[in-house]
């Protein structure tokens, strides 16, 4: 809900019109993959002019809530329901039952996930991470690379840094799958036992590889998500990097009125 | 970072030149308000097609590293410092040295704060905010819609709702300014404590009346994010909802490995 909502009175007419189309659309009353009434349609209905019909429509796609087809109209999109991320999805209780952080998220999504490995070996640390790590920039670490889908749909893209001292007695966590729970408990049968978790959250629009990488439409925005995973000695043993498709996630996050 | 910089041996000559200039704009030696070298400039340094400069330059473009002006080139954009958001910012100590959480933070982030009230007064409650203070949609709340400055820019649009019933004898919450501690201050002296905050955090483009409040270009990134604020009894008394440009803020969030 955009906060200009509040004094709607003073609202222009194709807003009002696109909220009412937005109002339709999310009471179901206009389904997802229906056809949007054609501009003369909405002409009508309004009593409005052809370029007041123009610009609630523009408002609707950029609200990402119809999709345009040249020569055939626009339709509704079918939103997935978005994938909830909250701090217990690295509760310790779900590594110990086995399960990833990502699995134990999907499953409360309603959608079928799968992950690609893309990439693990040693590589250069570039500098925002090697910073986060404490390492002087283009410090060798193990970089883990994945993208994650929802029933079959890029979602995500998460790049993994460990120190390399870190890694180098853990053989699990240089293999395509680190095993049951991931690589934090990996890290923690090996006495790397972690404190907290800090995430540094911004939004922009995709680049061109991420567009590629994400099948987005140019233009589209992302999350891009910056995790420190810190032991109980102050280390940060990782530094995770994931760059997300924004309309795909809710990122939820709690924490107490302290003094 | 883009993810994407893990396998750079594969990568596009144009993402490497667009990641060349990126370096030289992120290490100063290209300075803010710098123009950027010309197209045939760029040709002659990197020994490439005029395609591969104009498509690296739009890389450039879309990250926000420059700005392109018809006729005159492309400039490197002063970046304002960004603001980080941390929970932090809800300590009860601040609240207690009379600083309301914007203040507390702008502080810190070396800009100018201003803050501008647009409403206050009896509203309907939306939807999502009605659902959230666990109200029936249209029921009436007090909204408090600000617009906050940073150096005169503005970065965010918030609107607050909160319970009639809480706030009917809270004269202070109805005025312009709530007093020292901002709203949540007179919430605790009046008997609703404070245990904790929750936040939801999503991106999207901005609709037309954003970009138009926060003084956007079309097609420029947000940020949503609507926050609970929970008291002891396990009862939500307010509910906050923001819409910040994006490339004004990074979110900074802390949480526990816990069991």
């Amino acid at each position: 809900m955009a906060s200009g909502e509040v004094a709607s009175s003073a609202t222009a007419k194709y807003l009002q019109i696109a909220a009412d189309l937005a109002a339709q659309i999310k009471s179901g009353a206009l389904a997802p993959g229906a056809i949007v009434p054609s501009e003369a349609e909405l002409i009508q209905r309004y009593g409005v002019a052809s370029g007041t019909v123009r610009k609630a429509v523009a408002e609707l796609r950029t609200a990402q809530l119809i999709e345009t087809y040249h020569g055939r109209g626009s339709f509704v999109r079918s939103r997935p329901p978005v994938q909830r991320k909250s701090a217990d999805r690295f509760r310790r209780t779900h590594r110990q039952a086995g399960k990833a952080a990502y699995l134990a998220e999907a499953e409360a999504s309603g959608g079928v996930p799968s992950v690609t490995v893309l990439f693990v070996g040693p590589t250069a640390a570039p500098p925002e991470i090697a910073d986060r790590l404490g390492l002087p920039a283009g410090t060798q670490v193990l970089a883990r690379k994945r993208r994650y889908f929802r029933d079959g749909v890029p979602t995500e893209e998460a790049t993994s840094y460990l120190p390399w001292d870190v890694v180098k007695d853990i053989p699990e966590v240089f293999a395509e799958n680190p095993g049951g729970g991931g690589i934090y408990a990996r890290l923690e049968e090996h006495g790397h036992s972690l404190a907290e978790f800090t995430e540094s959250v911004r939004a922009r629009l995709a680049t061109k590889p991420e567009t590629k990488a994400l099948t987005l439409s140019p233009g589209a925005p992302v999350i891009h998500l910056v995790r420190d995973a810190i032991t109980t000695d102050g280390r940060v043993v990782e530094v995770c990097d994931t760059i997300m498709a924004a309309d795909q996630f809710v990122l939820d996050y709690r924490f107490p009125a302290r003094d």
